[in-house]
């Protein structure tokens, strides 16, 4: 094998490349490029073009020529800007791993050998090679192809439904652990990010695994940033390998090797194993997996399909557990995407418009949504005070704290993808005298409930204030990033605060609040556009007290929580327009501690009540109502619970998803209406 | 400085062994010893003996001379011996840092300087050192000394309350990050041990302390053991370290530097720097710390006084995120805790016989644990079915699963301190083909919320069996271990199966019911003796379906969950012969799916229903039986829900702790008797 680990990837990709130069990139001239290079009129190959409509798997991708490679990844590079253009996505990531999945797949078959991809953010290539490109306009669309791999979608393909980061070492190691124990010889291959990695369950697996030398390929995909810029020392030091060749030595070593040694597949193999054994015999910062009991190998260009498909053949032949350091650069193929793609990890539909891409505006203007309310909010007491620092958990951008970032760099944290740590450390902060808020999405959010008991609760509730943005039915990702169980997870601790907006205002006003409530604070907002001010009047918060934003007969009585309340009052507004019934509304405010006085009152004074909340039924916002009923001696009979049944919400847009649960306007008048027939 | 870094820490304590051999171990002995050795009649000393009488803190610690500090030690470790033999409590990995404790005490104000020792299994001495010592004979009664760090008992030199494993690393970062952004300029410590730091979150706080330069000093504590044997890669890491003393280059480079120049306090500090700064040329295993960012040093024997005080002064010096590694015995002592530190971790109170400890037998005999039931009917079934693989976090001998460990190793894997990785790879060897079943305590499982969501839960239910010990109050550990929260946050997740037993049979079967049934399965236990079978004849389990074990009068009825069934038996005979009153009791065996069916036949056909629960009220079993009650228009207002309320509940015996919220036998009676009265 010939040492083809470099340096320095070239970090701008010159060939294949979307957008404005159209005439230096075609596929056409790609093919001829590919015949040049083999001296010939044209490539023989027996896989017609386009190749993505017959391609469904290992088989296929291996009758490719490997000349002919790089037309396959600018189809893929092209559906990717044809889906995402028009439906939004993750583009920078999958971009980045084009070359590196179409050479594994060349490499590995997938029907038996396992491929289990960290987060899932660049499954797109994957997705295509296997069988699903036809339906990739269909991309994050209610019942289309999800954005994430899926079982529902590829039981074979796609083992698992992913998004949460760090998942996949452990998820590899355990398949690897299981089947080999069942006697079977397939290969298992983790692909995680060097943003994933920084997640702690990354590293319990990797100690595990590197302990029981358990047969398990991790792929380390370093392309120097994870969603946000990434943080972490771990960071500096594969910066370093990218920047300063530690390995040369290693290279050196092999090379030396093979030159002393007979050419054939043997000699390669035990050069590969040298080139790893000698690795070991070097200091350098691949050492932390090599500590962790690892064979270390790269860095390998991961644009490179030669080098790439030898390595992974090489792979294939080292026993235990191994390493593979494969340099990608994220938004590969799209100038736009290459030069900023951290805005163009999540990318919006968007234009391609003089030779680079703009994000479609909105028809009509907006309002801000929830999640820059709150950044805003956060940077507006921030600049005056000092003593107070946000925190976020590599998601600057999706929070917008990256306002607070570039205002006031001081006063902001980002510790990458380590929510347990992010908690923590806002609690230390606090304890140390610091006002510390962080921003984290609901459903990461679970990945440190025990920090929020230990760390929070446990310290006679330490006044942290977490504001969780994508709480609620999200949309778009689908079920693994739906924020639906934090009222769940979070109630039961004591000395917490629960609280959730109706509108742009009120947000203003709970993070404020937060800020200055000597309790541990979280405030619960979805991903969508804030609500315009709900009452002429904004009646200050209270702690533990709701309000009515709408008085009607005594008949009918929402009692919604965040999100719900602005679709309660246009579910009330039709009820009084097609039904004449004129119903209550009910803004709870607080989860916890909940309003009993205007539970009371609702329960003694309607016929019918409805709680609303984009949760969970199961220990909802509905059940903290009930346990108030209870505690009151309240008949609940008249109280129907609406809220997220028992199942899983999955991904489409996030009205349609609220519609599929009943939580919209409709949905809301169709169940008081049923309700009152009964 | 002196280079004092020892190769081979000496693996047999030498001096104040407690235990057999008192005559050379004699606290006069050890006088004696520092007199001889300064050549004088006794050593000058103005701290009275016995010192712990008189040592609060770092002055008065400061004023016992370093000779004489084995006698301090020998204090300690009588002081823990006549405690814990009568308390129970944690013993080897206390007996482990009493020279450390001592070392860091004389070097560092505790008052200014921060300590955050991890989990707190080590905090005997810290206690007994800032004044705490003449309580020491309350250790783990109710309203005694706290067995691990207390706030509330003291807010300066226990700054957080703790148990929970690999925190000590972020809370003393966010510490270190508020306090020096305050102008404060007082050094922050962590006492990790090395099975903590094989917690991902530990992993997470070194990442971003070693990017941010954070000025904090890592004490890592290595005692080649955590909770069980240590597990992982990075055991073998500091076992080569500890082994083979790889560290013999850098020392030389200090002792040849320390040659070459003038001696002084600014020679040593540089010398020292020197030392620090030459171990990142060297490829060593602690290279996974300074890959972190971290600069190493060490190892230094944690039982020489002069080498820690030495190291510890030295550290004041280097700015930065720093790690010392300390090598300590675990058991340093007693005879019987140093030559087996695992059965001696956490110690049941004991009798010392012929030189050795023996565990005091109870004066009648008793029923097994519930944990060894799990584990009993696990090695039971994996004998007959190799398919069947049990997974722990560290806790072999906690969870009893050492049964399995030892009969059937092949079918057992323990993977550290990493509840995280070991629910998510209980999953992946579920979906890989093998009936993987774990145990987890109840407390210890919020670690891996979001594993259950993403990697069970989110896959359609991976139908792994979690059987969750220490469920409920936990007794002498306090308000950490409590597993009290478990309910709340895992009944909102879809596919799950919640089940709870009343008594030894009933475990056995849901153990059996959990490995063959083909959903996600949880299984709550207390930490308390197997109640006997409670029905004549087993009424075998039917999913969602509970069943009345006591039929009374159609007034009362108990609804039971899990542990609380034998006490509603008891409170109903109670009842019954004091009261004239004949209540039923039903047991609801499962949580989710809940008998709706029963909570029906209760609430239509009683009068007052209770339900009892050994958890929180919100989120609790009585939560989702309100929900039951509401999706099926019940009256609950007859329903009235006993359970902990919305605070924590701390230190004691787990009877004690019932009381105070009202569980046991007593309290149940009071509950019904003053509802009937209302």
């Amino acid at each position: 094998m010939r040492p083809i680990a470099k340096e320095n990837v070239e970090m701008s990709s010159k060939q294949g490349v979307l957008g404005a130069d159209t005439s230096e990139t075609s596929p056409d001239l790609l093919i001829k490029r590919a015949a040049q290079a083999l001296g010939a009129e044209e490539v023989p190959c027996d896989v017609p073009q386009p190749f993505l409509e017959h391609v469904k798997g290992h088989e296929d991708v291996s009758r490719i020529p490997m000349a002919l490679l790089p037309k396959l990844a600018w189809e893929i590079r092209q559906k990717i800007h044809e889906s995402v253009k028009v439906t939004g996505g993750h583009l920078a990531s999958n971009l980045g791993v084009v070359e590196l999945s179409i050479a594994l797949h060349r490499v590995y078959d997938f029907r038996k050998d396992r491929l289990v991809m960290d987060v899932g953010h660049q499954v797109y290539p994957h997705k295509m090679l296997t069988g699903r490109a036809g339906r990739f306009h269909t991309l994050r669309q209610a019942n289309g192809i999800a954005g994430f791999p899926d079982h529902r979608e590829d039981p074979v393909y796609d083992l698992f439904h992913t998004s949460h980061a760090g998942m996949a070492a452990s998820m590899t190691v355990g398949l690897a652990m299981a089947e080999h124990r069942r006697g079977m010889k397939n290969h298992h291959i983790a692909l995680v990010g060097d943003g994933a990695m920084t997640a702690g369950v990354s590293f319990e697996a990797l100690n595990h695994a590197g302990h029981c030398e358990e047969d398990v390929l991790m792929i380390f995909n370093d392309n120097g940033c994870s969603i946000s810029a990434n943080v972490g020392a771990l960071s500096s030091t594969c910066s370093k390998i990218r920047k300063t060749g530690i390995f040369k030595r290693v290279r050196d070593f092999g090379k030396e090797m093979l030159g002393k040694m007979p050419y054939g597949k043997d000699a390669e193999r035990i050069a590969g194993q040298m080139l790893g054994a000698a690795s070991h015999l070097t200091h350098s910062p691949g050492a932390i997996f090599m500590d962790l009991g690892f064979k270390y190998y790269g860095p390998v260009d991961g644009h490179d399909f030669e080098a790439l498909h030898e390595w992974l053949e090489e792979m294939k032949h080292i026993k235990g557990p191994k390493l593979l350091h494969v340099i990608t650069q994220k938004g590969r193929g799209m100038t736009w995407a290459e030069e900023d793609p951290i805005n163009w990890h999540g990318a919006k539909p968007y234009e391609v418009q003089g030779g680079t891409a703009v994000v479609k505006k909105p028809s009509k203007p907006v309002q801000r949504d929830y999640c820059t309310v709150v950044s805003e909010t956060i940077l507006k007491r921030a600049k005056a005070d000092k003593n107070i620092v946000a925190i976020t958990a590599a998601m600057a951008e999706g929070t917008t704290l990256s306002k607070v970032r570039s205002e006031l760099p001081g006063q902001f944290i980002d510790v990458g993808i380590c929510e347990q740590h992010a908690t923590a450390l806002a609690a230390a902060m606090r304890k140390g005298g610091v006002n510390a808020v962080a921003c984290i999405y609901s459903s990461f959010l679970q990945r440190a409930v025990d920090q929020l008991f230990h760390e929070v609760s446990l310290q006679d509730g330490i006044p942290v204030t977490i504001c969780m943005d994508r709480a609620g039915l999200c949309g778009d990702d689908g079920a693994t990033a739906n924020g639906v169980f934090d009222l769940a997870y979070m109630r039961a601790f004591p000395h917490f605060v629960l609280m959730a907006p109706k509108d742009e205002v009120e947000t203003e006003a709970m993070v404020n609040f937060g800020l200055d409530l000597d309790k541990p604070v979280f405030i619960r907002t979805p991903k969508e556009p804030s609500a315009t001010a709900m009452t002429a009047e904004f009646k200050p918060l209270e702690l533990g007290k709701g309000e009515i934003v709408r008085e009607g007969e005594k008949k009918v009585a929402f009692l919604a929580y965040g999100a719900m309340v602005v679709r309660c009052m246009q579910a009330a507004e039709k009820l009084e327009k097609e039904h004449g019934l004129k119903a209550t509304v009910a803004n709870a405010r607080f989860c916890k501690p909940l309003d009993g006085d205007l539970v009371a009152k609702l329960l003694n004074e309607y016929e019918y009540v409805f709680t609303a909340e984009d949760h969970q039924l199961q220990n909802g916002f509905g059940s903290a109502v009930l346990e108030e009923a209870n505690d009151r001696r309240l008949d609940a009979r008249k109280l129907t619970r609406l809220g997220i049944p028992d199942l899983f919400v999955y991904h489409g847009k996030r009205d349609w998803q609220l519609a599929q649960v009943g939580l919209d306007c409709d949905g809301l008048v169709a169940s008081v209406l049923k309700t009152l027939k009964k």
